[in-house]
């Protein structure tokens, strides 16, 4: 017997993308946003609807701590909640309800560019639930951002066991409006968002029958998954798109040391990379460009392929170019003619300054370059002590690295999970997918997209489907 | 399927013990400790082994907040737990733990009581892991007891998902430091410690098999449950004791009345029913009155059967005894010769102390006596707003009445579990017994135990073997 629960979205590259500012003094600490670091393709979606039509902004009074009665934890913040009913079928029928968490960023972005529950509700004659996630966008307690980012002691409640006790509050609250209580609700999310969604569905089993969570990393926790597991993926990724490419870039690292070395070196490499100012240390140039190989390879988005994009700047320089300029050749291509590069001004997001905090407190996710033949990287293992000993100077808290795996679990998962799941293969559905990138499948539909794409969205629908028709086989049992 | 799960022991009876002391003045707020009004019967145990032998006690340096970065959530406190290692088959055979899970009350009195780990280990090669509850005993934070209970500031980290938390952290380390990463746990909890053990189970399913929750009112939250679900089964068991008893006690209330509102009637009445101190109101009286029945139902267990006593007192009065005086023969029956009774000077527990909090924070448990025909009672409604009122006035913060459906769950259980757990035949035993008592099953094993109680354990064993064997043939699997 099936209990329909997660569907977990291993697509087979990336799922993380770095932030390229604050976070080189510390680490390169990935970020979870399900959208992408480059523009989103202008191109129309190929479904009418448009994902901003009939949307209307709601806010909850949120309880700042769940799990405390102390008479600040009693303080309410405003949450924001974006609803769209237009292809609900009403309470009467138990219509269902299509969730969406908000991941690290604030909610407008997702709104534009998560598409999977507009293009389906016709379908499932679903009402459409966006919820923001605690300190991002409008749904900031403390009256003020630069407040809620004060210190630790504002910090403290940015955290996603508070994140999803916001969710289940607001759901609850929404049925009971509504008097949907017996809608049945599926959540979905995409990267953190998606953990966020499988963690909901194993902690609330009570209020969500299923969870879509796309590109979600639940394992990339503890010594669960080996730290080099994502930077080896987009070793694989450029390696696969051009061979000559991978070459040029593993060659080149050692080529930036080499110069940098030299009297005059860090000039050599500023005019070589266009820099917006002098490069204080090579470090800085090393930064930049591996994030722009992850962000390539964790966005690799058809039509255009990110990693074909600057795999073809660096291949395509003339022959006989010098490697440094083969890779410049390759940010140009990425990034496009700008009036320089590397270092210009940092605009530190709302995403780098809240992520830049869950990485330091709850969300470890140990990723290094581990020192491997393979690796077109050069080494930079991931040392817990000295993550946390930066943290503790950032925030004056430690992290705790493994509250993750003590509250969600995640070791051992296919002996777990068999057990709580029942059976991890009909009930845990993993929907791979040989190509793929980062939180594709619940972006738009486009006329554009290929059809693996087009196929694996069809195949996610069927198992919502499925979920639902279950359900109401119960309702009906249980009603009767 | 069957997924193991909860075996819910739903005692036919009572599961709930009033506070007799502080709480007159607030609301009669049930308690929910397994161990029972009266002293526990010195009949020897039928097994050899005693309960307090091979006990080794341990403290772990617990965190106080694990929902919060706040630097004061980073506090920490001693943890009190206590292990039994006589009977474990030890980490190379991945021997089972089984974990108790300390209620409202330090865990002294369980260790001495509990005897279903102790009676079971030789059959399991078990561990047996007592855990104490936060806030007491000896695992207080703060630094003593005055400071942990000053207010609501140091008393809002004093809750369950805490409580279930601080297990998770200690089973986990607990197995890390034995090695014993593989050892199935199966959690035993009764009253409220038993719907910590089914929430557990529901939590962090990655952490035990099963759960054995005895006389866990997991359902008396919210509306789920009647609010006279209670006494109306206090009613129940003293009728099916004997009718003219019960007859006795329903029409006191009335006689109670009607002698308060004469002229020296307290007096009367402190006269007749020996009372420590004149009493001031007649509620006094009644409200001790119905703490002995409650208490009387709630622990009915052999061989002595309270309720028997009590109205083996009412009823053996000689014919044409006034009713009062009949009542009184009830209590002193039950209570054995005191020199008085009623308001003697009162000792307030740590029960009593921490319980009143909990109530008045998180568990809400809406118990009143409903205006029926048939109820031994007199009408005495929860009224929802008024307890927020004496909440507010005790503590200075309200407490939060939906908060454990919210988190927990508990509305439609049947639909909800049913899809959770697959099958609620199968998965979710319920043990039933047509006698019983709260917590009977399990406490030590005696000689005198009736048939029916055997035979409950014995289920009860089966049911854990079951699941402790479907484990050992998923780990065989997970390991080829």
């Amino acid at each position: 017997m099936n209990s329909p629960t997660f569907s977990f979205q291993w697509l087979p590259f990336l799922f993380l993308i770095f932030s390229t500012s604050v976070s080189a003094t510390l680490y390169n600490i990935p970020r979870l946003n399900p959208i992408g670091g480059i523009l989103d393709d202008p191109e129309t979606a190929s479904t009418s609807a448009n994902v901003l039509d009939n949307l209307e902004t709601f806010y909850f009074d949120q309880t700042l701590d769940h799990f405390n009665y102390r008479p600040e934890g009693y303080t309410t913040f405003q949450q924001r909640y974006v609803i769209n009913s237009k292809y609900w079928g009403g309470a009467n029928s138990s219509a269902p309800i299509l969730a969406y968490f908000g991941a690290e960023a604030p909610l407008d972005g997702d709104l534009a560019v998560i598409g999977f529950l507009t293009d389906n509700a016709v379908k499932f004659k679903a009402l459409i639930l966006y919820i923001e996630h605690r300190y991002y966008g409008k749904s900031i307690p403390f009256g003020s951002r630069e407040e809620a980012f004060r210190n630790a002691s504002t910090l403290g409640y940015f955290n996603s066991a508070q994140a999803i006790a916001d969710y289940a509050e607001i759901i609850i609250h929404l049925k009971k409006i509504l008097h949907a209580e017996y809608s049945p609700v599926v959540v979905i999310g995409g990267s953190y968002g998606g953990m966020l969604a499988s963690w909901f569905r194993l902690k609330y089993p009570h209020v969500a029958i299923g969870a879509l969570a796309s590109s979600a990393p639940i394992l990339y926790f503890d010594d669960i998954t080996p730290q080099d597991g994502y930077y080896s993926i987009v070793t694989k990724n450029f390696r696969e798109a051009s061979e000559s490419c991978y070459q040029t870039i593993k060659k080149s690292w050692s080529e930036i040391h080499e110069v940098a070395s030299k009297p005059g070196g860090l000039s050599i490499l500023s005019k070589t990379f266009k820099t917006c100012n002098p490069l204080n240390k090579s470090l800085e140039l090393k930064d930049y460009l591996e994030t722009i190989y992850a962000s390539a390879a964790q966005y690799n988005d058809p039509p255009r392929y990110p990693v074909n994009i600057v795999c073809g700047g660096i291949d395509g320089a003339p022959f006989g170019t010098d490697i440094l300029t083969k890779i410049f050749a390759g940010v140009v291509a990425y990034r496009g003619n700008q009036s320089c590069y590397v270092n210009g001004p940092k605009n530190i997001s709302e995403t780098t300054m809240g992520w830049r905090w869950q990485t330091c407190s709850e969300m470890v996710i140990p990723i290094g370059i581990g020192n491997d033949s393979i690796s077109m990287f050069s080494p930079n293992p991931f040392v817990l002590r000295s993550f946390i000993e930066s943290c503790i100077r950032l925030y004056g808290v430690p992290p705790r690295p493994h509250w993750v795996t003590t509250y969600y679990g995640g070791h051992d998962i296919k002996l777990i999970l068999h057990r709580v799941l029942e059976n991890i293969s009909p009930s845990v559905v993993a929907v791979q997918t040989v190509n793929g990138s980062h939180c594709l499948d619940i972006l738009r539909a486009k006329q554009s997209d290929p059809e693996w794409l087009v196929m694996q969205r069809k195949e996610e629908v069927k198992i919502i489907k499925q979920w639902i028709t279950k359900y109401y086989i119960d309702l009906l049992a249980f009603k009767k």
